[in-house]
């Protein structure tokens, strides 16, 4: 059973969500694979945007480690569902820094031109991260 | 919760709709990006056609300035739906001289070749403007 | 050309909308029969939920109307179609009290027991007023 | 936005799932209703299966909660979606006693007559719990 | 090849088309069962809504009559499809005066309580004969 | 509200359908125009097949007009429906002389090469006109 | 494979159709049950309507026979498909005299209140023969 | 992951069909229950017919064995489909002898009044057995 | 009314089909084209598959030609159907010899590199023609 | 009636799945096409994902085959249906060696990068066929 799972979060701690990016990309990156997890994490000055694709039981346990983790706060499900196909297999964990974006991108789905995933509905921000992956907007370099 | 709304109202006052419109247009590339308001702007003798769109309280808030506004008079809304995506992302406030265009693109949707949102329905003047788009007849310029 | 409109306002000046309903339903049933208006108006504490149904200029110019009333703020479209037959023939103006409801109703439509339209979509606030036409809960006494 | 959360969950500690069931219900009937929060909870010997309806962030707290919660483990999403009407309305918290009914009814829906949610799909454990609800199989007694 | 042909026209001449209806049926009933035409005339004071079932040809030439007959004038097609059972089969020619209908029954498919076929889609002309049957307002007698 | 109009004739008079069409195209052309009225015309030897499009009344009239023509005899409806899009716009009148066609044209429309709109389907002669279109058949010389 | 085959064909020698079902019927009756078929034999003065079900060697069989017996002529397939359920299992051969049948049933499917298979399409002559069967007016009495 | 299983098969050894039911049930109600199975046999003189429903694995072990079993010959997968929910949950497993039905009920869905399920599709053989449980012609008696 | 015939039949008498064919294209293009036929035959050793595209009485009176024709032995429809446009447009009379086939072409439709269309049904032989025709392996000598 | 039966297997006995796989492939070579069975065998290193296609007597002579073949433990039916036409009719036995795949593709479909099909639904597996047919993965060398 293959789900997709998509999330919003806000940045708790010391620091942005732009600084603590590099660490939990590093962490992604080592520890997904095995898991069979693959998905693509955007940040913006102080918010994720992250969808997890793998096995139920997997991304589970990834999402309930999120919950717990003292560096995201209102950690909020914004999507999810079962998927014969992954959307996003080609990252270990792909990244977008969403303040570099045009903001064009942004406003197409959303009110203003800046990120807010708990303003809106979970569909528009999955077709937020399908634009940025048909536009190759997505990297994987940590 | 992005909407779209389209409305027709013909020009009050002194200025025909064209005279009146690089005012308009000024003002509306001024205030729209801070409000998130996108879209485009067309104009005949004497009337206007202008489809909005963005945050739902934001489009209505412009709305009813509008409704007030008294360049306008009988103002109608021809159209209003909610949106996943924004549909004329690209212009803070596009617009169209409809006295310049080749008459046949008015035909098509109207029963003239002149341009009378207020005899026709919704989905045809939105299909206009559609066309319009799709053959590259939206300007930027005020 | 017929069109349902579907808005919420709040209760602007001395009285509450639970004040204020005699006197607009009044006001209603004089003036809706001669533009071929009908609807159903729903009222909590300081809150507004209308639906509008008419010909498509009639309907605009009682909504403009309404913007420009100093007893509403905050005037926001929740919906706005062509229909081909209307859904609230049978009233002038029909009335609801929602602070008289069964908690029950609308919170089967909204995240909380309490009317707030502005805070869903007009989708779920037209559902609640089926709702209410269906359980017979819209009364016709101003 | 409403949505509907469903999941499944194993009993940690020293009580059973049908030993802990009172105290988390008087709790949920204590909590749920200032939170808009609608539900179900199903128990068999070792495992809790509960869908929740309510507002985006209200049904979010309260599962980080449960994913926090040491009564709790094995926590696994099994559905997650946006709503227009929620399904559960009636209860602040309706329960049902697994262990108490007609196995035919587990056999309908999954391989054995034991409630094992994380061996079927989300949407099989759904219909088992529409159709408690339909067969009137639902309590509120706590 | 079945066709249903649906029109509305204005009474011509020295009399209403409530005086004229008598006549019309008369010449109707007589002439139509020849030629396999069935269908239901309404009128109101000074207008005619007819639709006529029937083979092609033989609806082509009554409809050509209707359109040089000095009795009407402003003969307009409402609507015109191929069927495959006729929905009217019951009358030769069956009859609505509407001036003695309720005038909620108008006032459901238009925007105002009086009909008026030339100002609404043929749909909604052809959803209030419909309206019409189902409640049983069609007589048979001239 | 646009419609378009398809019906067929059989030429009256002295001229056949061919001999009379140019005289019919002069007048077309000098007329449709202002009644925003588009469309094709096709002859064959003794019949005519015309499409029509345009505001309802402004159709309707010609329609009439053509029914009491003594240049035409027989004049049957072969479609009529509201459309949102014209799809002759192109043409205050264009032409089509069906004795000059590639017989296989005609004859995938119909059981044999000959037109004959009288005894096919409205939709069939529909189809052979959009044929015409697409493959670039349909002149706009008188 | 079973399949359902429907024609029409004109009684051709000394008997008019009406009188030759007897003995048409009596050899229906005779032979069908073992080779599977069923079906409905409708007469009207000189016509046939029959529609055949069973297995697709059978039915074809039949069908040839049919094709090349003196006392059928203008044979004429209208119908034939695949089925995955007899409609009409429970007549080995049902009948039906159509000449005294209520006019108003054959209207309803064609231009008049005759029987002409051969000028309406098959699926008319269909749900013709469904509304025999609808309205118990089929009999198995030869 | 429940699947629904049918086959057919013909009765080898010295047992016909019939003969070895009671035995084929007595082992299948024994076995099926501990391992979730449930299911229809039916028979007529040398045939077996057998849906089974139950966990993927499962159902498939106790195929693999029927290929087995040298009271099976011919053994053919008519069907085979996940399902989200069983149709014969009701059955650990039910009988008929289709030697005792109607035979009009075997004619409506195959060539002839006798159970040849290598002869038709899986859709018609499991469409029988459909009409069987809606008629209530499967006992649970061995 | 067109319609599209399909049937198969095996060659009765002294020649195979491949030898019999070049007669009966011969035939076929010489009288075909007054009915307004079209079509395409295909033959393999000993059996024919045609389809015939044209008017409903001019395709009826074919077949009962073809159903009589000694040269035919075991005629049987594979498909009937009314069509709006005819797919063989191109062809008095096709051909096709199977036997110079790639065998993978038979195989795709059916259990065997074998051309047998009374073993399958009509659906798949239609599917092999379309393919036939889309692949260019139909020729128009005789 | 052709059908297509996927199912899944672990190899028995001394050889890996890697390693029986040569033998298997020229056995399958031999035999196939005289039985008109195409298809596809995957390996990895101790299982075995097999596509047939086929007439449907054929397709469960071999699979009855496979079922007793000491060669194969834990015999699997994946998915199981009629077809129209085959989709592998290209190989009399294609094969992939998934020990050699880029593991991405085998982790689009499954929860890890390993072959699984015991653990993933029906779909997926066949999913990833068609996935390893689309971008020429299967050879056809033994």
């Amino acid at each position: 059973m293959l789900v997709r799972l998509l999330y919003a979060s806000r940045a708790a701690g010391a620091l942005t969500a732009v600084e603590a990016m590099p660490a939990i990309l590093r962490q992604a990156k080592a520890n997904n694979p095995e898991h069979g997890i693959t998905g693509v994490l955007c940040c913006s000055d102080d918010m994720y945007l992250l969808v997890l694709e793998g096995g139920r039981p997997a991304v589970n346990r990834m999402y309930n480690r999120i919950v717990a983790d003292p560096r995201h706060r209102d950690v909020e499900l914004l999507g999810y569902e079962p998927i014969c196909e992954r959307r996003f297999a080609g990252w270990a964990m792909g990244q977008v820094n969403l303040t570099r974006l045009n903001p064009g991108v942004l406003l197409k789905y959303s009110p203003s031109a800046t990120l807010d995933p708990f303003a809106v509905s979970g569909a528009a921000s999955m077709a937020l991260l399908d634009e940025l992956v048909a536009t190759a907007s997505v990297g994987c370099q940590g």
